[in-house]
């Protein structure tokens, strides 16, 4: 699925670390979020309220999940569940666009 | 409006600059399109096929249109028209979110 339809779009964008991580919310029919984003070199650590599924649309992202000691780099196409209410880090190395679905548990 | 409802989005970003630049395409049920996107601070000069208006959503754009020969700052809720097949350049000094309409003429 590369577009989504019958979406809204919040148009205001979500910024972090200075611009380095920044993305848009859609909102599907059924009330489903997403957000689609880019992140740019850099070292991050977030942390999640709802499960969240990150799918890599482009360029690569290096995860330490919850539990982990070590990173494994996810390219495009590839996806990682992050646990709710948990935090991970990320190291990027290279521009990385990103969709992540919030899932109500 | 704060949103863009019944709209269709295109998962993929637009990535320019090393991704200092980038947005997402979302197209209107009319088919019309607008760009959603991020600058980071840096200088820019894009080019235009369509006429394009801009509107500032947060921070602020530092803009030559074409014709001109200084730079005026467009700040949130601000927005500014490029001509058609034109080129203008932008300095950005801090992180700005833009929405960019698409007027075929």
């Amino acid at each position: 699925m590369s577009e989504f339809n019958n979406v809204t779009v919040i148009k205001k964008a979500n910024v972090y670390f200075d611009g380095k991580v920044t993305s848009r919310t859609v909102v599907f029919e059924n009330g489903e979020r997403k957000t689609l984003g880019i992140m740019l070199p850099g070292e991050y650590e977030f942390g999640t309220g709802d499960k969240e599924v990150m799918e890599v649309l482009g360029g690569s992202l290096n995860v330490m999940l919850p539990g982990e000691n070590t990173f494994t780099l996810y390219k495009e196409g590839d996806a990682f569940t992050v646990p709710a209410n948990s935090k991970f880090k990320l190291e990027v190395t290279e521009v990385a666009d990103y969709c992540c679905s919030y899932i109500k548990e």
